[in-house]
């Protein structure tokens, strides 16, 4: 029950309460929450230097005891008629805001936890090898990416000038196989001791939230580059995020069972209460939906990917970023990135206007969103992460 | 001519005055400069918080007019006979400072650019196959690390566990192959625009100065990890560095020529001022000497290895360390990694005490110095980074 009139079949519903970070009406950048259609100014309701700071960082510090505070505090505020006249003239439409990145991203790590995913870029850049790599069942294979360059949706994409190999020739120029990649990722609040590892159970300790990932990708510049130390111009351009952090806490009804598994895991990556997700991601380019990649069908958790993350020692700080990889169901309309939905170019995907694409065109608009189910039968929205082409410089 | 009494053949001379942060006697942490046997705290002279701030990053994101403004002036400091009564109070003997992790690192970059090294690593690990890659001689190879543990000189080396192959099984436990990389580490100052590249003369105008690092790494974790997406966590539990920063401008004698490049340089990457550094690196063993790379063998430079980097648009932060990848010279006892100098294993290095080494065991120490030449015939030192290995928790 609340006093607000919230939208009928809103994700933005009492079971979100998603985080961001915005300004408006010419005032310094502050916390708000999305509530239906509009944010709850945090910065403004408390006027609490925390939610001023520009960042969740440092709220996101604080750990899981005092985010679950402040959750049942926006609850009551929300919720208590007594509230209302205090709180109301802090919601703001959305319409009149401007999101911002809403962390200080520390280290950003960057899996390829999807079955779907890896088998199908492997039949395509290396046919007739095993599509899976010796090692891919039993870890989840990951590597840290550009932390500099994660922006807030809506960034521009400038196309990237690289190296390439051409038949024979290496050349340099624009990317001529721009790419998406819709992943999910997973930000850290608590930070971990150095030479300590972080078991499994313990996700909801470290991880305050959850956003949605563009990994752009030049598929040339990385195919040329990522012998043998993996992907780095072809990646480290731009990675963009959704503005809004849903808390983990909000996701409690989305958890099911990972896929089964056929080998047996290391006692480091086993886990009794799983931490597979039922988020679905819609993926528009140019307003149509090409793709509707499951997040339920990740072979590799989150959990697992934090355990394994740390099991060596690694620190974790708070602001990293650890993203899922590019989801993929087993579908072909489920794909989460052009070189597979496209058949690395060969089979090109037809728009509604008649045109064709492979890769990204300048000018092109690639939008992710996802859903989930929120308690008592709720949806919860992640909100978009979305960016449009801009021709190479 | 100074004040000064400075050892004699010391490499913390005029021609150096490297920064570092360090605390002594319960005081704040500061800013300070190597000179002779003794530190001059820049913060407890000046009270300027930009000394006192505990990292070097506000004084390098100043950029090189600052950079050279300060260094001119704390050379008057250090000769004028009439800064002597005000100066001398603030030199404190280097043996009672304990001396901190100079500057925040914001990203991590790691090159592969020693020929010598990379056809050591090719001929021992993929034997029968080229040494290098397609890509070698085009361009840079380099990856991201985890700057979140990246940490000072003296850091205990904690053993990682993680998985590794053992013969057909995949096991889990303490690395068996411990082993160090030397390296040169290059320390950004002034940032970038997104979307914008740095050219290889601007140099200068972005790195602040270079220290040295040991890139620790265990061998057998990253053979396992990193097919298709490079290193992670073989490398991910600690690189350390110096604690002291030599300014690019104390370098200036010791630049020369990279070695004659045998493929032709895309536009992006010719250089017609090169900046080869003729710097002359010491790896010890428990004590021992075991090697002496020279890093004016490596085939890429830090100005090729900027430029590159930025070349798709990534930007550039304040705090940003790109390393040089080991350095390993022509000879064998001039390889900046065990795996080299132990032939992959195959020949163990003797020790002094009549123990061999292919790894290392715990309790050993591995201690990297390097010097250059200096203005005027001088030397300069980069002092040393250092570590022991402690048994896997």
């Amino acid at each position: 029950m609340t006093w607000l009139e919230l939208p009928e079949d809103t994700g933005f519903g009492l079971a979100n309460l998603p985080f961001g970070v915005f300004s408006c009406r010419g005032r310094v950048m502050r916390t708000g929450i999305a509530v239906g259609d509009a944010v709850l100014d945090l910065g403004g309701l408390t006027e609490d230097p925390l939610h001023l700071s520009g960042s969740l960082n440092e709220l996101m510090a604080l750990g899981p005891r005092a985010w679950r505070e402040l959750r049942e505090q926006v609850t009551d505020w929300l919720t208590q008629p007594s509230c209302r006249r205090v709180v109301e003239p802090h919601l703001i439409p959305q319409a009149e805001v401007r999101m911002h990145r809403p962390f200080e991203v520390a280290d950003y790590v960057d899996f390829y936890s999807s079955q779907h995913h890896a088998e199908n870029l492997g039949r395509i850049l290396r046919p007739g090898t095993p599509p899976l790599p010796a090692n891919w069942k039993h870890l989840p294979v990951g590597y840290h990416g550009r932390a500099g360059t994660v922006d807030v949706s809506g960034t521009p994409v400038v196309r990237p000038c690289g190296q390439r190999r051409d038949g024979d020739d290496v050349t340099f120029g624009p990317t001529r196989r721009l790419d998406i990649e819709a992943e999910v990722g997973f930000v850290v609040g608590m930070p971990s001791e150095p030479g300590t590892s972080v078991p499994v159970a313990a996700l909801p300790e470290h991880v305050f939230g959850v956003c949605l990932v563009n990994d752009w990708s030049a598929r040339d510049l990385q195919a040329w580059e990522y012998v043998p130390l993996g992907p780095f111009l072809g990646k480290s351009f731009l990675t963009s995020v959704s503005p809004w952090v849903v808390p983990l806490a909000a996701l409690d009804a989305a958890r099911v069972a990972p896929p089964p598994r056929d080998v047996p895991l290391q006692p480091y990556l086993q886990d009794d209460a799983p931490w597979g997700l039922d988020l679905t991601l819609e993926v528009r380019l140019n307003g149509e939906v090409v793709s509707r990649p499951p997040f339920a069908s990740m072979y590799w958790t989150p959990a697992q990917q934090l355990a394994h993350l740390t099991v060596n020692g690694a620190s974790l700080r708070t602001g990293d970023l650890f993203a899922s990889g590019t989801v993929s169901g087993p579908e072909r309309d489920q794909r989460g990135s052009l070189i597979e939905l496209c058949e690395g170019g060969a089979d090109p995907l037809t728009l509604a206007d008649g045109t064709t694409r492979t890769f990204l065109e300048d000018g092109d608009v690639v939008t992710i969103t996802a859903t989930a189910p929120g308690a008592d039968g709720s949806r919860i929205s992640f909100g978009e992460v979305t960016g449009q082409v801009m021709p190479a410089r």
